[in-house]
């Protein structure tokens, strides 16, 4: 094991003199446009690639190139000379979100502006100031030690913030260059205030829609209710169906696949800064109602969930309108955790509205999008790795997250790659990432610097134990 | 008991040589657009009011006056001199539907055209045909026998088509002087065809709207999915719990006042024309469902019923939206039967409501309009009169109908004026009432002054029997 402290002697001397120099480059980094969603800007996605490309040649990664997809260009690199030592490969992203409504920012959203220990820009927090620590880590590694103490690929998307349409593909197709020992994802954040944290699990998606329909038009509920089916009523028992009031969802083989979790996770989600009342109060709800057997958190991040996102049909207006509606219909979304499939989640579900249709109307379940969970296990000697490395710098074990929501681009390392991932993340939860204002906070910039530093010599060490 | 062939002779020889006189009337009543919901035409609904009363006169209706209201007037009459006969009130309304869509109407809509047998103009059927008739058989039968058989109070409303806003609080106002035996209202129609009918029931109304509310707006469903409600869900279970799968109403207490119907009337319902295949392909329903242990005319004649009219909460958009809707919605109304009380059968809803409210959530119900049901025995006296008078002049006895709609009316009279309603009215099912190219069977007219005077005389003999 090198001495680490030595080691991070070495690294802030080198890093600190250059932070001014660092941090004009992160805002001339900030400053294009790069919004994938948006047509227009396709030639400032490109021009943010190719920044992105020249910055990472200057730091000493080799093999760079801007890669072509279908869409907007990945960015690959790669340093592989440490011999023997294990391989990661980083991912991140250069593109950004849109930026309306724009009348709601206090500064321009390309022109970053520092306010305090804010760097205040579209893109500082998610997620251009992230990777561009990634590519500053390893310029101060190759700088000291002419070397990285592992071997590292580098892979930075233009299309995450428009729907990842091409990643996968891209993968697939690149997969053998690929090869690794595990993922670092830096795309995640903290769960609370300026305490460091690794995210371990992400939760999937199978999200559906049910059509139900009776006749070609609304019918008269005097002439005709009573004695022909009701698509309102209908869904109302399809759906009423799907979740018992124990809140387990009831589609027979729902949970067949589902990860319980181990007594040390479930003590790392009971550890968390987390108060029931605030957060119930915070997001207005009258109670807090869920899973039987299972605490507030653990409900919204490690368990699987059935929500209805939306559902109509029929007359929605004022006062009254007696109409038997032709057709009703709903939005169905699923969060799936490791290790559940969406789309066998989509035809156990299917399967069961078939078996409960009522009789007198006609029911379709189709497909709307899938996610897959992804997990990795708290004990995994990667995760334990990337903590010692935020312990070393932010002088506090990181806590460990379980996000309710879904990335599913960590799913896409795990399964096409067949990589372990870690989200090693640096953003504060109050970034506004996606918002006006977003922000990152320069302390954590500089220090993702040198935990991404620390974390590859963990892994190194890994190998050496 | 009268002679009624020789009485019919007298009638006959009086009427038939003035058919093209009488035409002419009612193509003048036809004439005066007097549209009640569309303030532009109040003068239109006097002047109707106006020619009425002065027609009532002509025939040597009594006591005939325009009655103001807060709305469009009533038109009042009376005859008054046969005395130790009973009383018996006739109630039309001289009001007609607005016209739109013109362009589908084939001859202008009020400008009344013959073709064939057919009388086509708006008001031709619906309502002022029927009045018309009313008038012509008190003419004749003054004309002829200088005397009515029974005493008649003839009440015309200028507001039906636009909601009877007025009428409860007039005929509350008059009920002394409306005191009766009977009410006779002609604003109803035959089941098929040609064949005469008499109209026993309709069906009443309590129209709620269930709403529930989570939070002051929609909530991400990955951040929150599985700790909190969903009102989507909830109402989606309350409407669930609503009815079962055998058709039956669950609201504890819901049929507690449902008049069953008695085996004569049950014979008189499964004695009617009706093809049940006829009537799914008609309707284009995939299946007929309902109650369990009721007939198809059954379940949307003289069973009440609970139906969805409208429901409605959260993302309805293509495409997937990953929200838990902050609110969801119902309309819900359910169609009531004699001895239903509507405002009795909400809050028996209500309170069912308040209890299976699922927790996390907050859900009202509140009261959106309610119409009582009426129904009028099989065997009813006065049912049996104009029944014998139908088949005198059609040559056939007629069906009885059990209406699903409802006609608050029939309710009124039989609530405040505590009077037994026969549902006597002479268009025929496809009279494109409310629609363009209304039109009236000028047989059926002619039909209806010789039947309500023979209903009048068989009044009449019941006290004599």
């Amino acid at each position: 094991m090198p001495d680490t402290t030595a080691t991070d002697h070495v690294l802030d001397a080198y890093l600190e003199p250059r932070r001014e120099e660092r941090l004009e480059r992160l805002k001339a980094f900030l400053r294009i446009p790069s919004i994938s969603a948006l047509p227009q800007h396709a030639p400032d996605v490109r021009r943010a690639a190719e920044w992105l490309a020249d910055e990472m040649r200057a730091a000493g990664i080799q093999n760079v190139e801007v890669s072509e997809t279908s869409g907007h260009p990945m960015v690959y690199g790669d340093w592989l000379h440490a011999a023997g030592a294990p391989t990661v490969v980083v991912y991140g992203h250069y593109d950004v979100q849109p930026v309306d409504p724009l009348d709601e920012w206090h500064t321009e959203p390309f022109e970053p502006v520092v306010d305090g220990h804010r760097l205040i820009g579209r893109g500082a927090a998610d997620d251009k100031g992230q990777i561009h620590a990634h590519v500053s880590a390893a310029a101060a590694l190759l700088a000291t030690r002419d070397s990285l103490p592992v071997n590292v690929k580098y892979v930075f998307e233009g299309e995450e913030e428009s729907g990842s349409a091409h990643l996968d593909a891209w993968l697939t197709e690149h997969r053998d260059r690929l090869d690794a020992d595990a993922a670092i994802i830096s795309d995640t954040g903290f769960f609370e205030g300026n305490v460091p944290a690794i995210t371990l699990s992400l939760r999937g998606m199978t999200y559906a829609q049910i059509d139900v329909r009776l006749a070609g038009g609304d019918l008269h509920s005097g002439s005709y209710g009573g004695a022909i089916g009701n698509p309102a009523f209908a869904i109302a028992q399809i759906i009423a169906a799907l979740k018992g009031p124990d809140g387990r969802i009831r589609i027979p083989g729902f949970y067949d696949d589902v990860r319980e979790p181990t007594q040390a996770e479930r003590e790392a989600i009971a550890a968390l800064p987390f108060d029931e009342e605030t957060f119930r109060a915070d997001t207005g709800v009258p109670g807090l109602v869920g899973e039987s057997g299972y605490t507030t958190l653990e409900r919204k991040s490690i368990r699987p969930t059935l929500d209805v996102n939306g559902i109509w049909g029929g007359f929605q207006g004022h006062g009254q309108k007696t109409i038997i509606p032709a057709e009703a219909h709903a939005k169905i979304s699923m969060r799936l955790v490791a290790d559940q499939e969406p789309e066998d989640v989509f035809a156990k579900l299917k399967a069961f509205v078939d078996e409960i249709a009522p009789p007198g109307v006609e029911v379709t379940v189709r497909l709307l999008g899938t996610g897959r969970p992804s997990q990795t296990p708290l004990d995994h000697p990667h995760v334990g790795a990337a903590s010692r490395a935020l312990e070393r710098v932010f002088g506090q074990s990181p806590l460990y997250i379980n996000s309710g929501g879904s990335i599913p681009v960590a799913a896409s390392f795990q399964r096409i790659l067949g990589l372990p991932v870690v989200l090693l993340g640096f953003t504060q939860p109050n970034d506004l990432a996606h918002a006006p204002n977003e922000w990152f906070d320069l302390h954590n910039y500089e220090a993702a610097i040198r935990t991404m530093a620390a974390t590859f010599d963990e892994i190194a060490s890994l190998d050496e134990d």
